[in-house]
């Protein structure tokens, strides 16, 4: 069984070295991890090879297995990651502001690393190469425990990342895997208060209940997306369409996908059946309140559970609504206060919509699918964070840091 | 017993309706609880009368009491604080920066309340106006839950605040009062996640261990300071013992009070009988690794208990030190990450000490005691957090705000 408190040793016992390497070094072995990445293709492949056979044996979709599988092109792809991130501005050592305060010291807000991170993850193996590249970037030791399906792979990609590090005289410690996917060390991994400074879970809606439930570590929430599209009764049609067809069916199974669709009611009978065949195309399952399902051709009614649901399908909940209060209500209500989006040409509606809508990213005429780190322009993207401590939306190298005072005086004592 | 979901609905509505509320309006009801604070003197002092009562009967000792006692100076004080942060800027609107991204989205980053704060505290019955007006201010509804010492004064305090608020057509619900003293209903409050956005502390160590053990809601922790002053070996003496006597005695019951001294061997036989003499004055008691026990006239061996212990006394531990890394490697290894000093002329070892020591605040010839949110300048303090997520340091009206992202679009979707 994985001796998590040893690993935290080495962690926080890193984590000091890595607060105090300077940004060519930190580029220059985050080159070294892709390259060697690259190199151990095959060894890669062989590992991963081996989830496969499991995940077959497990009869596992064909969905979460074309997830699963790495490819030499997609080896590559994770290489090609790691040395974006090394091409990135480094904001460790940066100091936001500094001021001279009414006693003569000079004050300064100093970007540092948070310590150790914390990843839980389920997902692709591709998570692995970038979460530890970021927490690299930013003088973070990262400890990662990944998903039972993914373990051969993951495993063989920390050992490439270690080997690198190693090879030019770094230590290994910066990276380090959990090698038991056990749910007792999971459950002790929330609770390592004395190594880990933040817990990042990655994965579905259960991931993370789970461990905001158990962790006494500080946790940063993130991924759940239930996203609505209100359509305003000034919305312009073409519009509408466009951006509910895109939130809804670009990528429906990500965090910032629409899983409802508001429609005031003014317009309802003139847009929904425009909505409607352009859904069909993709063949999205339209769940309808009352008043929606009398104007649908096809469409089943719409249960409370469905108002709650993040479906991450082809599956889009609708609901007419009689005002803009009555939607901004409905969506401050179920939503998971990730991303929402007004279609509306009233510039009053727009700015009370963006005003009053409690969520991460709150758009007026715009496809929810945009709230991304490299979207938004980070370069980088650890998760995006549904809470309101620390970070909230998109997170990307700034938010993997702390700050410290660092303050210079000349023999000041209080009075 | 309180029905603490009833308290978290009304304060999760009232929050909506604080997060859209003007400056004006606020600060103009601010200044309504002051003005209601000082009418209802009487009422307050009657109530503190009750307190008091029950602290002598329960022998509590008299620095206690006196924390405890609420005067005619004291609430005029307290209305005054209240004043105070009327007349600060109102971070809730500010969009910190605004940029376009390559799909002509306008992004804004925009300061919104929390949503409902929750403090646990345990101390003067001042807090609670304290914590209240700074909440209010920031467009935060807050749950407080005093300690029972001070339940009667805490419990009128709120009702005077509430009482403003009604008169002036705003919701009580924006401050209210948990009036269990309960431990379980302290531990139910600790795990309200569905209403509660976070949770400050605000004690003694036993209080903050308690809570980060229990809370399942996101924790700011704050207080304890296990702070050092390290005299390198080319500090100047009168400086050096200036501030160290500051750092350990101008206020030795506070946070950012010193309780170790660290000093350089090449200095500590001249140093250290200077540094003697001049806390005497104050009747510190040392405690003292073998190497200064040589040197002192009067002092006791330092256990192992001591270099961790946050005194809050007239008690300083001890320690000669053969380098900088020493010092350094003992304050990481003990500190509680508040704040730090080093007293040194030469430029390599400051800039060493405040690179390299894990703190909150780290200095260079200066007190630890001006870690403090008014001292910063910020106008006003709610805690001082020594951890390292949202806030690290002394925390002001920014630090109870979130973010959100507003995005201004023209029909923009994902290609």
């Amino acid at each position: 069984m994985t001796n998590l408190i040893q690993l935290g040793k080495q962690a926080k016992e890193t984590a000091y070295q890595l607060g105090g390497m300077d940004t060519k070094t930190k580029n220059s072995l985050l080159l070294q991890m892709a390259d060697e990445l690259e190199k151990q293709t095959s060894l890669i492949l062989t590992a991963n090879e081996k989830d496969l056979a499991q995940a077959t044996a497990n009869n596992i979709s064909e969905t979460m297995q074309d997830r699963l599988r790495l490819t030499p092109e997609r080896i590559k792809e994770m290489a090609e990651g790691i040395r974006q991130v090394a091409t990135l501005p480094d904001p460790i050592g940066e100091v936001d502001k500094m001021w001279k305060n009414e006693d003569g010291l000079m004050i300064g807000n100093q970007r540092v690393p948070l310590g150790v991170v914390g990843i839980i993850y389920e997902s692709r193996p591709n998570v692995t190469t970038d979460a530890a590249s970021l927490c690299f970037k930013t003088g973070n030791a990262v400890i990662l425990r990944g998903g039972k399906e993914a373990f051969h792979s993951n495993q063989v990609l920390v050992k490439t990342l270690q080997q690198a590090l190693e090879k030019n005289g770094a230590s290994p410690y910066a990276i380090q895997f959990v090698d038991d996917v056990s749910r007792e060390t999971a459950g002790k991994l929330m609770k390592l208060n004395d190594y880990l400074d933040v817990l990042i879970p990655r994965g579905g809606v259960n991931l993370i209940k789970t461990v905001l439930a158990t962790a006494t570590v500080p946790v940063i929430e993130t991924g759940t997306g239930n996203c609505h599209i209100y359509i305003d009764k000034d919305a312009q049609l073409e519009m509408a369409t466009n951006i509910i067809v895109n939130a809804k069916c670009q990528r429906p199974s990500v965090c910032n996908a629409a899983e409802t669709l508001l429609i005031h009611k003014d317009v309802a009978d003139s847009f929904l059946p425009v909505i409607e065949k352009a859904l069909n195309e993709y063949n999205v399952e339209l769940r309808a309140d009352e008043r929606a399902l009398a104007i649908f051709q096809q469409a089943i009614p719409a249960s409370e559970e469905d108002w709650e649901t993040e479906f991450l399908d082809y599956i889009l909940a609708v609901k007419v609504v009689d005002s803009l209060d009555e939607a901004i209500q409905h969506i401050n209500r179920y939503n998971t206060k990730h991303s929402e989006s007004i279609i509306s040409d009233n510039y009053f509606a727009t700015q009370q919509f963006l005003k009053q809508v409690d969520a991460a990213a709150v758009y007026a005429n715009a496809s929810t699918r945009f709230t991304d780190g490299f979207v938004f322009g980070f370069g980088a993207e650890i998760g995006i964070s549904t809470q309101k401590l620390h970070a909230r939306g998109p997170m990307g190298l700034a938010e993997l840091t702390s700050t410290k005072y660092i303050v210079y005086g000349d023999g000041q004592y209080r009075k």
